[in-house]
């Protein structure tokens, strides 16, 4: 599928999901959409990622050389931002799909309904759950496949990027991985998916687990994207879901270092490596014995050599190994993930 | 308000809602509605609750002895049975407002939406969330009361009881105590509340947070009903929601005597009684330091020596005062509560 990405103003420091996407995904990226940066490249901004002209709006593409258009930027309050509008009636009159993961669903938006009914193209909505979700029945430690969770010490330390990444790295290494993906970008990436931030409380485990039964027969280990931190304020109840729901083997914890506080909420401390490491293992134990076997350290604020001391000094604090995945590679720590 | 509370062939055993109502709610009781046991009386069946005749149906009962019709019984999957219709219907043809705590909302049928319009009455689907929910700030610490939330061993040990029990004892020794009802049976008591169960999931703690924000400079004490457990196949992500929402001070420990595997799904062994007080107080304490500074033991299914004997050896376990709240008194666990 060839991909146009909507990035307008943000691309590449804010635009987490086009980046996601232009790093992980299958699709081939015809053009970013960027008023501010067009007509420079992406690989101008960003050296390891998939490259692509960065152009001004639809208009600049022709019809014939893109089969859909991408929303690859959240505003906060995940609302549709008006500036947006004629991108996306382009691409519907071109007859291109538009995929978006804001919470403002185009699916309730009568212009854009009309344009795709007329150019017989579809709105695809990833963060509106599925209507035929329902409880765990606590069944998803029967798959074959090894189910690995990565699970964090708070929100944006990486869970996503080191899901993809190890996937990615595993399947160059000649193993059959799987991804569960569970928020926006991890779904953009893989074309399916369940929003778990966005079911019913009472169905979070529940869409977790449906996922797990639907691929665990296919593959020999699939990766389980996390989400939040199991000792979040306010997000805590979508871990716990994906950690339960997920009924793991193994888990991968993720942190960014020097993060110290919780993000958005700087009156929380996070806890101790070796007191998450002992709460997620002691939270999962009576549904699912699970031991953290690894760490991803995000290092990206750190020179060369403070980072490398900083993914050694993670190590010893979880008594596993760890890299950080972007930075490093992955071997040592995909030896024992996939052991 | 005066209530008629429908339970058809499931008074008194199988309606949990219904019995809740005539325990601990201020409304009067005018009737309970099972054509199974129509002719006799809510005393013949419980002896420690508010007393009232059983009737067949609506049509015994004049239109103006009554204000409301509520649903005191939910059938596996929360569906509406027909067989109910046509006392849904005179009730609303008496101008009573009906309310529901059901999955299938009754503001979603048309001949009930028509009659409520007609007759100038309300559906109230207390199981609906409301629209303006959103993300926890971290806040309910905040607040000037006491928090005390229930938490417990399993799905259907005791919560909603121990809750209302605590703060129906605790109101008659003076104290100045507020419930923050969490499920359905907890919201027709109180007559407001969110259904935990039922909002997004990322919104879990944030409908928490929002009612003891709302509830917190109002009284000197907040009790907390709690759902589920925090190993929960199922369902502990809307229990971790809870924990963390609330922010508590002190923890009760609900539990069941006899049980040791999770109930509905049994492949699943409880753990020990400690290991409960560690999974919640570790939890807690990233967000909130919590201690469990009592425990409520459910006994009914055991004789009276045996019963004592249980609660001993639970509150031993525990280290912790520890009651049945219905079959023994409150008098030491409040004591540890309300210090």
């Amino acid at each position: 599928m060839r991909v146009a990405i909507l990035a307008h103003e943000k691309f590449p420091g804010r635009a987490k999901t086009a980046l996601g996407v232009l790093r992980y995904a299958d699709y081939e990226a015809v053009a970013v959409l960027d008023r501010e940066s067009a007509g420079s490249r992406v690989s101008d901004h960003v050296p390891d990622v998939q490259d692509a002209p960065i152009v001004e709006g639809m208009d600049d593409l022709e019809a014939d050389e893109v089969d859909a258009l991408l929303i690859g930027i959240a505003p906060i309050g995940g609302g549709f931002d008006e500036s947006w509008r004629s991108d996306v009636r382009t691409a519907l009159e071109y007859g291109c799909d538009v995929i978006s993961g804001l919470h403002y669903f185009l699916e309730d938006d009568e212009e854009f309904v009309e344009l795709a009914e007329e150019n017989g193209c579809e709105l695809r909505d990833v963060r509106k759950p599925d209507d035929d979700l329902t409880v765990a029945e606590g069944i998803a430690g029967d798959v074959d496949a090894e189910v690995i969770t990565t699970v964090g010490t708070d929100c944006s330390v990486g869970k996503m990027t080191v899901s993809m990444r190890l996937a990615r790295d595993a399947r160059e290494a000649g193993y059959d991985v799987g991804v569960i993906p569970t928020g926006q970008t991890g779904i953009m990436i893989e074309g399916w998916g369940n929003p778990i931030d966005r079911v019913v409380s009472d169905f979070t485990a529940g869409a977790v687990e449906e996922m797990i039964v639907e691929k665990g027969d296919e593959h020999d280990y699939l990766i389980v994207e996390g989400q939040g931190s199991i000792v979040h304020p306010a997000y805590s109840a979508v871990t716990c879901g994906i950690l339960h729901g997920s009924m793991p083997d193994k888990l991968v914890l993720c942190h960014d270092a020097g993060r110290e506080v919780v993000h958005g909420y700087e009156s929380f401390d996070l806890p101790s490596i070796p007191t998450y490491v002992d709460l997620y293992e002691n939270l999962s134990a009576p549904v699912a014995e699970a031991e953290v076997v690894a760490g991803a350290l995000n290092t990206s604020d750190l020179e060369d050599d403070a980072a490398r001391e900083a993914v050694d000094e993670y190590a010893d604090a979880l008594g596993a190994p760890a890299t950080d995945v972007i930075r490093h590679d992955t071997d040592e720590i995909l030896e024992v993930i996939l052991e």
